[in-house]
């Protein structure tokens, strides 16, 4: 097994980090192996936003619901998923008020866009022996943080992502089991229950064991939970941003 | 600069492969390396579906767009954002009734997890010295693929990946400036009409070596044209596969 796959099966997300900063030149390949990852039709339809504030870092780590190691963490990057750019040099080569139309595939593409550029750059981290952790909770507040931002329009903040020397060693969390994901020549509906049922062991003899016996949640309860936090708010604050799920 | 790193920066999307298959030490080592992505809240909402029937293959191949590769390659992966094992797995711990709401956020989250589990089996499979491209053309007929592919409900395909050896050596295309891109506590209006004028050049250049001087199309150019493949049909398409952007 090479040394790059090692680092991917390694992943576990870091939430406590040693107080060193990224190296300028980490970050620099960091980036640049973002924006080497595939993108579809050359549209590039991402941006990545540094935040190097201590008071920006501040908020949007409240915004996140409270979560201190956004503040805390050396590097943190809000990833957005961008039309803007892909408008504005469009409109160019198009007969004058002739722009891209906003639409339902042009969101899937910059949300796919900025998903693929942040992967490489999760993964170029780790081969640094840095860690990272995603922050979905940047889409708590979403048009809070466009404003603390100043996203134009078209552009949406799609998660962060905190970076550092990794100060905690967690467990690798196990996955479902792979034929649950892996189906051949058509959906095998049949897998389903079967894998939901061998994970809901797996995991909760996972969480009993990271949490000292304190939470033993299988995946059915953690899954069941997300209900709790829905972000209904997200197709009104889309159409805010101009985007048009049409 | 290490292995991971040179891996990421040596990307190249590959439509001619050798007529040699993929291992099956090879694919197990990709799905793995896709299933250790990060995912949102645990969620794990992708699934891949490997096409070996070569009838299958051909069918995907003229719904793509008649791109031949697609039947052509080695291997054929359709990697699909899956909420219907979400909904399985959370109902079995709600009361009777109640299952997780599909929503915008959802189809956010899903659409992710489907993009970063595909980049890192991406990148497992050009450490391998395979080489690959993603086909975002299965959104030209995502109903007749879901089909096909027997979705259900809450499922759908957000793109296909070619992998195998490369018979080829393009180019790495030129990317968008580095300013373009990576922004500092803010979005930084004034450097996107620079950056477009500037990367409407590089790329005419690149195009023009890459075509011996018959195509020299710039970005604008390129943006331009995507308005004629708006792909307008994915709303009432994800709304048959349950999905609901609300």
């Amino acid at each position: 097994m090479n040394e790059t796959i090692q680092v991917m099966l390694g992943h576990r997300s870091i939430r406590k980090f040693k107080d060193a900063p990224v190296a300028k030149e980490q970050l620099d390949v960091i980036i640049e192996a973002a924006q080497h990852a595939s993108t579809s039709s050359n549209m590039q339809a991402f941006t990545v936003i540094r935040i190097t504030d201590a008071g920006l870092r501040e908020q949007l780590a409240v915004l996140a619901g409270n979560q201190a190691y956004v503040s805390q963490c050396p590097e943190f990057l809000v990833w957005c998923a961008d039309l803007h750019r892909y408008e504005r040099a469009g409109a160019r080569a198009l007969p004058e008020g002739e722009e891209p139309r906003s639409t339902t595939e042009n969101f899937i593409v910059a949300t796919v866009d900025a998903a693929l550029a942040a992967q490489n750059a999760a993964v170029a981290a780790e081969s640094l022996g840095l860690g990272i952790v995603y922050i979905g909770g940047l889409r708590n507040n979403p048009r809070q943080v466009s404003e603390l931002l100043r996203l134009p329009q078209y552009v949406y903040p799609v998660f962060g992502m905190c970076i550092g020397v990794p100060d905690q060693e967690p467990l690798v969390r196990p996955r479902l089991p792979r034929e649950a994901i892996l189906h051949e020549n058509g959906y095998c509906e049949e897998r389903i229950d079967p894998a939901i049922d061998q994970y809901n062991v797996t995991l909760s003899d996972y969480m009993s064991e990271r949490t000292n016996g304190k939470a033993a949640t299988s995946w059915s309860q953690a899954m069941a939970a997300k209900k709790d936090a829905p972000r209904l708010h997200m197709r009104e604050f889309l159409y805010g941003q101009g985007f048009r799920l049409e």
